[in-house]
């Protein structure tokens, strides 16, 4: 059975009465088949979000005249709203240092048709990833940074990004702090993984620090970068116990198998449109 | 502030286009403020679920209309439906053996405010239990069964059950079969716990079934009680770590923990009216 | 089958070679029949501790002569070191304020036998616990503080610890934060539950915060008390998943199974001598 | 810091007063360093199992000398054992048929160095997984297998095995019952991934099972594969919470990461002799 192509309304906007009936409304005028439907209403900050995903085979209003058909409804309710098509693949960069275990999941992961996605380049501030780029066919950039340079790489890294048509850039342990300048250009747009529980261990050598307070349970977290590090909206943690018997390379080699499936599900729920920020939160439509 | 009395609908019927626009028109045209609203639809079986929760102080429609104002709806769908009123207050009674930590949490649970219900007896097959229902303040009845009197024994719960209005039975680690007659007297109001992570080690003895195997996890199930033992809808399960170290006695010390918290999970929800059963499976909606 | 009564050694020292030999070869030659031993060495810290129980019937030292027996071994390697026998009960204060869901769990526990112990007092800074308390016959102690009052209640408190002979204080959601001349008069004897995954959310109101943050994740932490609030060293801890959906009245409500579980846990392993203290870190022979 | 060479010493045999004693006898009089020590009596069966490893530099008795060194002991108490180098590298074959997530997570944990193996040949009933191999720079072997060309398929694959030293094969999802005789040929050699917590959803689809049962937790089993299906001795299990919103491509789609993880720790477990199998069973020193 071929994958019908779909329709992804993602809204955010002040609460008030009608907006369900409104948007259901909309879809039934037009013979909708709607295949996910949820919504949030956050009662304190006074906010709605929704995600709605209609089959677009024999919705009345055609591909090109479905953004026309719901601008009214989202102008009269002040909406922030995007509409996307599941047809459209999201093209991700993919940045990282040392450390190669989540640049491999994921490029496992794509080339076996999970992360619905193109990868039109990787960057790194280190030479070895090359070969592994290699493998996959993939662009690789070798970007070193130091204070002297980072201004020049990063301008490097935009014109590259922007080049490529890069919809979402994912920090696969990539180990430089990124400046305000280029973490303010792609607003929920950059996905990193902590190998940390945040909020605790935010910061350097989070496995050094876990250990040093003999935590029974270690985590990590995937979440949109922001200026502040590590303070960014959360996508997905997960946790893995450990005991006395873990020394530091333990809780690294543990850690390792929790960011991998972290990262991957943030990133996987990214690119199928399921993450919603408002405020420094995220609402997560699985 | 006063919590607000809301309403609370339970849908589910065959899936077809309008439903979601038809039900949250009726909420939007009569002025109801949303405090909760999820849907699910099962694409394989062409099934549709929805619960709507909503203040009824404001809307358009008083409380002692509401079923008839709504009732044009669901007939024009072919719903299977309930509205229930959050100050309605369930009567649950709890049956158990000789195993107390169930009961003794539920109990607690119950004083402490967290479970809304009214808890009018306790029924077990010994004697036990009695000064813990002392305690608490509920009738105790000692109802012993054998092969011989358990015709009988079920007619006498039966006379209890309906004399003092109990929506719901718990059975909170009790180790007799209830017969058939008996089960599907109550279709979805028998809650019970099962100490496996069922389909997992049904029946009799589960931590010594979970040792004997050496599993490496061992699991609660909480689930509606049918007539197929250990076969119902389950509800809500949980799991908890072991290993080579644990004994029998560990896997039955560590399993209390787990029954407790799933079974009383498991009745949690089902007070809130937040589990919809359909073929042998329950819709959750948390 | 009658449970056989067990010396339970506990020992830390400087790592060095011999221990293991000289501990077992002291076991061997008096016929002591091990019901369980474990060991760990921290090689970072040169640390070694260890854990052994074996049954007493038939050690050729009779119960009187252990220590004696044991003291050259514990004195050749500078051992800190403590021998117990499981059929000394200890003896356990519950301290609580106006939360009593770990109250109720631990009470039940112990009265059905799960918790090794005797609690022959409970002190709060409210009235309300006194049923709680009367219903299983525990004495009850209302001591409520103030910044004026602090010292003399707590020099109070002390006086009703020692004049009962209490071995272990249990802080089951005691919101009053105990003086430094308090807690070190009772060095890894008292167990706090913090209702955060430390050092996660450390301090007041932590499932605000953790609904501030917007995390995935929730978490309870069980501790011994030290001077430096939520910093002692963490005997156990548990999480639970949580979303976009959970208002902080959820994760407050979620956090209640956690906090009792994890409580519960901690209290347990610390009443079966399994838990050893070094630096700020436990070691748990679980 | 280079890591140091050590001996790994697995032991089980009837357990018997004076083994810990003997053992650790042994080691400090020829001066071993121990680096982990760990070990289970199961007091029903009346077994005693251990692994003790150590440091072989400054070990009085050579690397050479040492299996004759300990014999004596070990038929003293009638032991089965083992005694292995950790410089020793075990070979590896991994089998595998159309779902590529597992071989290509073993591949790249062993080409960023996770897993202490070699890997000679990778063997498959299907042509695709040839591209992966050759990326790695790995033998592949394409045996499709018919009823009629079972056995002479095994009997290849005997001989590439033993002509390649294999020590483990890994079923990496691979889809094939391998017979009776294949199977008893490597015994406690063989791990398999059997994508469901055992021993719920043996057989065949158990996401399809599951998701007809309606289960609220998957899992997945790594255990070691013996003539009766999905029946060994279980190394490791992990689970993952779904709910009704969950397809069975869902349920696939998550549990292809556990899938992962769970078999890569089995096999890491296995490499690093951390197992110990007895009866049906597994003690896992971890």
């Amino acid at each position: 059975m071929k994958t019908p192509v779909t329709a992804v309304l993602l809204i955010s906007c002040a609460d008030q009465t009608g907006l369900v009936a409104t948007v259901s409304d909309f879809l039934y005028r037009n013979g909708g088949n709607i295949i996910h439907a949820d919504q949030h209403t956050d009662h304190e900050e006074g906010v709605f979000l929704q995600r709605v995903e209609w089959d677009i085979a024999g919705f009345a209003v055609d591909r090109a005249g479905m953004h026309e058909a719901f601008r009214p409804i989202a102008e009269r309710f002040g909406m922030t709203w995007s509409l996307q098509f599941s047809d459209e693949t999201p093209r991700m960069a993919i940045f990282v240092s040392k450390m190669h275990h989540c640049l491999y999941d994921l490029l496992a992961r794509w080339r076996l048709g999970e992360l619905q996605c193109d990868i039109p380049l990787i960057i790194s501030n280190h030479q070895d990833a090359e070969p592994i780029a290699a493998d996959f066919g993939i662009e690789f950039h070798h970007l070193p940074v130091t204070a002297a340079t980072k201004d020049d790489q990063e301008a490097h890294m935009v014109r590259l990004l922007d080049g490529a048509g890069v919809d979402v850039v994912v920090l696969a342990r990539y180990m430089q702090v990124l400046s305000d300048g280029f973490v303010t250009r792609y607003p929920n747009r950059i996905i990193n993984i902590h190998h940390s529980f945040l909020p605790a261990f935010a910061g350097a050598k989070p496995y050094h620090q876990a250990h040093e307070r003999g935590v029974k349970i270690i985590g990590a977290t995937g979440h949109y970068a922001t200026q502040e590090l590590d303070q960014g909206p959360i996508i997905e943690q997960g946790v893995a116990p450990v005991s006395h018997r873990d020394s530091v390379d333990d809780l690294i080699r543990k850690g390792r198998d929790l960011e991998k499936v972290v990262l991957a599900r943030a990133v996987d729920l990214h690119l199928r449109h399921r993450v919603l920020v408002y405020g420094n939160k995220t609402v997560v439509f699985d």
